[in-house]
């Protein structure tokens, strides 16, 4: 008997059979006695027909419009589950972002929560229905519709949750949980029973994409307990929750993340003066790229090198941009390179781990590859290198940090 | 200067190109300094998509979910429209019933509308924005998504004007107007320039389908001027409103209606008493079957023959419930005929003009057409002759009555 708020993506309900499928199971939560609160996305491919339709209407369609034209994605998913639920004799309801009333900003399509009135699902479940509520959406004080941006879903489900203090927040997706490492990369990752909210945010940050970093930090501040899942298959997934202090051991490293998609950028002999970071970030964030790792050197004869990473889609805009900056300080030149990839060692474990970095640099050296920038956090260890060498550095550092599974 | 409400239908919106043709047209009254509402219906084929989907979900959906779905189709619509609009540099907002606040009773899938909240559709218009808005739905006291019953776009296009004191109320159609009888039957039909409230009513509910029935009702309730247009091509259309008592001369009938969907029902020698009619009745509306015409002749012999007529499609039906009916009433048989056709002729004239229906069975009789019921009221003489007839029947009367185009 617990409370627990479901979510299922869009693949999950991509189509009648897999709604049927997902009545199924939220069937059999139901009969264990469980209350249940289900948020859904729009089933997949809806949300790209509307993009079409927009975008042949308009080039450049009104935020506002688009909002109200998205969330007849998940409108159509939470009516077609609820009617499956009742088909198959489980009493449900359906409810809008704008019924329950999920309060948000009116930043349409990237708002944020402000409030849930939980009074409504409450009243439902204590009917004993099952709640099914539109993800995604929500709706502004002037009662504007807004959407909370793409995979804003989990977002809902893990503020439905903080709001109903619910004892879990499960998500369903296309993996059976959190790995230690891609297992497209590496073969012998392996799934994580539990993992802390801290951990996730840096993998999910870094790249492994199972869920929205929103929702991870909206779980953490809530300290909502929320799991991954297999919308199929069986299996307990991973847990994200607080740090376990009960553990007497705990693993260094829970996993390593990694990232194709950079590309880094140096602007050589800067003039070491105050000020000079901001006067070089300045214009690469007025051209709104985002800048991910950033290494400054020790300035030597006056001068130093400064080096940041960007999304590989926009090093010709940023380099552009940047020479000109250079140009402006009297930097010697600007050099880049697009063909790099990340590697982070990811674990609150390290906190209390000296020579963690060292292993890792160590690990690195054996297999004699380069590292061209370091940065570190408290949890998490990040470093640069070829892109050629990504697969070879994920793969050694996964054994050296006996990540490996058990054969 | 007016303030204008324009109900465009699904074959109006029906695709993106169409939807872009709508922006053209109403950017052109805007700017002609008119302020305008637009009611738009489901994009042509959605709804039907729309309850595929639900029927392969559930046999019998929840009747308050298929609103929940149903309701997505003019949201989608409605954000196109206002996409479209702002693209053509046409500042507009969209609204769903539940944004406007269309108050409805709780009647899924037949919601009828009690109150419309206009301030924030006129605030709107004063911030000089065409105000898009979802036909066909609304919301009842508990927040529940309702909608008004297929074709109820039109009732909220008039709905709107009432609540709005539009000038006129405008719904475009595939039709350039309402004629004195079917074009397709009479060659020699003409569009009217102008109809009243109740020939209308009666055209419509005979089988005219330009309208919804509802629509007109509410029309003249309200006294909204309400005008059929068509969507492409230019035309003044037919303008419905009320009678015009400044005519001199006014037409003794305005149009001819019929309608070859019913099939005809009697119960021979049924006894004579009190109550007989509902209890032939009762059972028959017990299994939901409408009945339209009814004819009862006088009693001979203390027993007496009672006719009505029902839609064709529900012949089979109604007729086992009356073959019980007469067992239990003891009357003589059950006889029907679904090879009929209703024709009838319409006119707020005929009050003041004498030998109408006289010249109606006339005409019919020239023509060696058997009449086998009559039925009339203030405005309308009906007749029920063999469907092989129809045709003949109604090109007869359109000429006797003198509504056959000019040549």
């Amino acid at each position: 008997m617990a409370l627990l708020v479901q979510k299922y993506g869009g693949t999950s309900v991509g189509t009648v059979e897999r709604i049927k499928g997902v009545a199924e199971k939220v069937k059999a939560f139901r009969e264990q006695g469980n209350d249940m609160v289900i948020v859904v996305s729009a089933m997949s491919g809806e949300t790209n027909r509307m993009l079409e339709l927009a975008n042949s209407v308009s080039k450049s369609p009104s935020p506002r419009e688009m909002d109200v034209l998205l969330t007849t994605g998940e409108q159509t998913t939470i009516a077609l589950l609820s009617m499956a639920l009742n088909e198959a004799g489980c009493p449900a309801v359906s409810y809008t972002g704008a019924q329950v009333r999920i309060l948000t900003d009116s930043a349409f399509g990237k708002a944020r929560i402000r409030e849930i009135d939980e009074s409504n699902i409450k009243a439902e479940l204590a009917a004993g229905k099952v709640v099914i509520v539109a993800g995604f959406q929500g709706i502004d004080e002037q009662g504007n519709i807004t959407t909370l941006g793409r995979g804003g879903s989990d977002t809902t489900g893990v503020a439905l949750a903080a709001a109903l203090k619910a004892d879990e927040c499960q998500i369903y997706t296309d993996v059976d949980g959190v790995y230690t490492t891609d297992p497209r990369v590496v073969a012998k990752a392996r799934r994580m029973d539990k993992i802390t909210f801290e951990e996730m945010l840096e993998m999910a940050s870094l790249g492994s994409k199972v869920l929205q970093i929103r929702a991870v930090e909206f779980a953490g501040k809530y300290n909502v307990p929320l799991r991954v899942l297999h919308s199929v298959q069986e299996g307990p997934g991973t847990l994200i929750t607080v740090e376990d202090d009960s553990q007497m051991e705990q693993p260094i490293i829970s996993g390593i993340a990694f990232n194709r998609d950079e590309a880094k950028l140096t602007v050589l002999g800067v003039p070491d003066i105050p000020g000079v970071a901001s006067r070089i970030l300045g214009p690469i964030s007025a051209i709104n790229v985002e800048v991910d790792m950033i290494v400054q050197n020790v300035a030597q004869d006056n001068t130093t090198d400064f080096t940041f990473t960007v999304n590989r889609t926009e090093y010709e805009k940023a380099k552009k941009a940047l020479e000109q900056v250079a140009n402006e300080l009297g930097a010697r030149e600007v050099v880049g390179d697009s063909k790099i990839a990340k590697v982070s060692i990811v674990g609150v474990g390290m906190r209390s781990h000296a020579g963690v970095a060292s292993k890792m640099f160590d690990t690195l050296a054996k297999e004699s590859i380069n590292i061209q920038m370091i940065s570190t956090s408290e949890i998490k260890i990040s470093v640069v290198v070829d892109e050629k060498y990504l697969e070879l550095a994920v793969r050694a550092l996964h054994t050296a940090f006996d990540l490996d599974v058990e054969e």
